[in-house]
C-alpha cells in the first residue's frame, strides 16, 4: 500500500525543518520497503493569510481529509497575526473537525540533550503524555456580563462528555497495557475543581476495572507537577484533560531538555480523519531564515507518524537515528552546543537510519 | 500592641510541628519586642471531627474571627475523611469566608537544601508566586446531565469577576513594585481558554498602567512551567489565578527542593478578617508520630505571620535563622539528610534567632 501524506511546513522554522523532515521519511521508507506519496500545501500559514484573508481554503477537508496523515511545520507569527487567528484557524480546528482526540507525546532523556534535572541520566526518563485534546477547558461556552463596569464578570464552562472522557482514557490505558511497566497515572485536581474533575476521576476508575493488568494511580495536577521534576522516573503514562495535558506536556520535554526537539501527534485513533504529526516547538520567528533550527522535533515526528500508520519497525529506526545522532557533537545543532546547521543534521539522521 | 494569634494545630505532623513554630515565634518576639497572645483552638482535625461530626464549630467565624492572624498545622487525613469534606470544611472555608483572596507563597533556594535543578546555587532564584485564592476555577457552579448514558456530560464554569482579579493583581503589582527588579510575570491561557483567560491578560495590561515603574511580561501557563524549570532567574513575582497559581506555587517549591518546608500565607490584605499562616506540606499521615517531621515550614509560615502583622525585624530574624540552621548538616531533620528531630530543629533555629 502507499501512503498519502499531506505536507504543510506552515511558518517560519517549519519551512526549514519539513525538507530535513522528508529527507529522512524517505531514507526510512527505502529502507524498510515504505511507499509514500507526498502531496504539498502552502494553506496554514501567514503567507497564505495575507494573500487569502483567511488561514485555510474554504475547502481544506476536502484538500486534505482523505489522506492517511497530516505532516506539519508549524504555525503563528504573533507579531503578524494574533494567536486566536493562526492557530484557531488552522491547528485548533484540525484538531476539532478531524476528532483528533489524542494529543500525543514522549518524555525522554536523549543522549546529547543536556537536561536541567541534577543528576538524571538518558534511560532514566521515559514515559508518554497523553492529553484529551477536543474538550475539557477548551470550550467555547461562556461570556461576559455587566462590562465596563463593577460588576463585570466573565465564565467559562469545563465541558467533560462521557463520550470525550472515555475514549481519551481507552486510549491510554491501551497504551499503559503495551509498556513493559504497564502503569497508568491520572492528572486530576478533584480536592480543587469540584465537579468535572471528580467526573474524570469516577470515569478512571470505570475504565480501570476494563484493564486489570495496568497499575495505576492519580495525582492532583500541583503536585504532579512538582513530581515531574523531583520524580519524573515515577512516570509510564500519564493522561490529562485538555489543560492538564498541555501542561504537561509542556513541563515533560522541558525537564528532558527536549522541549525544541520533542515531537507529538494529534491523533484520530480510529482512522475516521488524518492524524497530524508536527514538533512541538512552533515557527520561532526569532531565528527563522538562519538555517540553525533543529530539525530533530520535525524528524522525530516523522517517526511517530510511521508509528501511527503501524509501521513501527521504520518508526523505530528513526528514534535510534536521532539518538545515534544527538550522541555526536558535530552532528547537534547549535541550540545543542554543536555546530552544524539545519541542513547537515538532517542528513546526518537520514545517513544514520537503518 | 499585643497581637492576638489562633493556633489551630490541626491533623497529623500540623500537632508535631505546631509547638517548634510556637518556641521560634516567641523566640523572636522577646528579641524584637512584640507581644504576642495565643488562643488554641482544636477544632480544624480529624479528632474534632471525630467527635462532632463536623470538621468546626457553628461559631467558628465568632471563635477566630477577630483574632489578629491565624496560625494554622495542617488538615486532612484521607484514610479517615475525604479531603473534600476535611479541607472545604475548613481551609476552603477559611479563605472564602474571610476573603482570603491572596494566597502567597515564596519560591527560594535555600542553603542546605538539596535542588533537584543541576547548577543551581543559593541566591540564584528568590521568587513569589501570588495566587487568587477565592474564585476563578473554584467555583462551585455546574453540574451534570443525562447520568449513567452515553449523553452524560458534566459541566463546571470558571468565574472570574472584575473585583477579583483587579484586587489580586493589584496586591501583586504592589508586592513587585516594593522589590528591587520591580518584575512581574502573569500566567495565562489566552491562547486556549479563550474567554476567561483573555480577560485576564486584560485586566493585567489596565492594572499594569497603574503601574509604570513595574516591568511586566505574560507567559501561557505550559511554557512558563518549562521555564520554572528551565530558567528559574528570571522570576521576580508571579501572578496567576486559582488553578494557576495553585500549580505553580508546588512546582516552585519543588524546583527548588523546598517543597517539605516551604510556607504560605492566605492573606486578606485589608484586614478586615485574619489571614491563615500554613505550612505548604499536608498532615502527612505516613510520618506522623515519629517527632521526625521538618517544623521548618511551620517556623517559616510564622515569619510570613510577623511580615503580614507589619513586624518585618522579627520575620526578618526568623528567616535568616532558618537559613543559618539549613547550612548545619547537624541541624537538619531527616528527609534533608540531617539527624536532628524536630524538636531539636525548632530549638536550633531558635536559639539563631537574633
Ligand atoms: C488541598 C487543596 C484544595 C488546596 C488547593 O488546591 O487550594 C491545596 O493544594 C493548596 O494549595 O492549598
Ligand atoms: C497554541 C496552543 C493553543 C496549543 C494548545 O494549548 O493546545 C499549544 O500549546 C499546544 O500544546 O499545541
Amino acid at each position: 500500500k502507499q501512503y498519502r501524506i499531506a505536507v504543510i511546513p506552515g511558518d517560519g522554522i517549519g519551512k526549514e525543518v519539513m525538507p530535513e523532515g522528508l529527507r529522512v521519511l524517505e531514507a526510512a521508507a527505502k529502507k524498510h520497503n515504505v511507499s509514500l506519496h507526498f502531496d504539498h500545501f502552502d494553506f496554514s500559514s501567514y503567507d497564505y493569510y495575507e494573500k487569502h484573508g483567511q488561514m485555510m481554503p474554504d475547502d481544506w477537508k476536502e484538500k486534505i481529509g482523505k489522506h492517511d496523515a497530516i505532516y506539519f511545520g508549524a504555525v503563528g507569527w504573533p507579531a503578524k497575526i494574533p494567536d486566536h487567528v493562526s492557530l484557531w484557524g488552522s491547528l485548533i480546528k484540525f484538531r476539532r473537525e478531524f476528532d483528533q482526540y489524542v494529543n500525543l507525546r514522549p518524555v525522554r532523556l536523549m543522549p546529547g540533550v543536556p537536561s536541567p534535572l541534577a543528576g538524571r541520566k538518558p534511560g532514566d526518563i521515559d514515559f508518554w503524555v497523553v492529553r484529551e485534546n477536543t474538550e475539557g477547558e477548551y470550550s467555547s461556552v461562556g461570556g461576559r456580563m455587566f462590562p465596563d463596569t463593577d460588576r463585570e464578570f466573565v465564565t467559562q464552562q469545563t465541558v467533560m462528555t462521557r463520550t470525550g472522557v472515555d475514549r481519551i482514557l481507552k486510549f491510554a490505558f491501551e497504551l499503559a497495557q503495551s509498556r513493559p511497566k504497564k502503569h497508568l497515572t491520572s492528572a486530576t485536581k478533584s480536592n480543587g475543581i469540584s465537579i468535572t474533575m471528580p467526573y474524570w476521576d469516577e470515569r478512571v476508575e470505570a475504565m480501570a476495572k476494563k484493564f486489570p493488568g495496568v497499575k495505576w494511580d492519580k495525582y492532583h495536577i500541583d503536585i504532579l507537577t512538582a513530581n515531574f521534576v523531583l520524580h519524573p522516573d515515577w512516570f509510564d503514562v500519564v493522561v490529562g484533560s485538555n489543560l492538564f495535558g498541555d501542561i504537561l506536556s509542556d513541563l515533560g520535554p522541558a525537564c528532558t531538555g527536549t522541549i525544541g526537539i520533542a515531537p507529538s501527534g494529534n491523533i484520530n485513533p480510529e482512522g475516521d480523519f488524518p492524524s497530524v504529526f508536527e514538533p512541538v516547538h512552533g515557527s520561532a520567528p526569532d531565528i527563522a531564515g538562519q538555517g540553525i533550527a533543529n530539525p530533530i522535533g520535525m524528524i522525530w515526528s516523522g517517526a511517530m507518524m510511521f508509528e501511527h500508520l503501524g509501521e513501527k519497525e521504520a518508526g523505530k529506526s528513526i528514534v535510534e537515528a536521532i539518538e545515534r545522532t544527538l550522541a555526536e557533537r558535530t552532528l547537534r545543532t547549535k541550540d545543542l552546543g554543536g555546530n552544524a546547521d539545519t541542513t547537515a543534521c538532517g542528513k546526518a539522521v537520514a545517513d544514520m537510519v537503518d
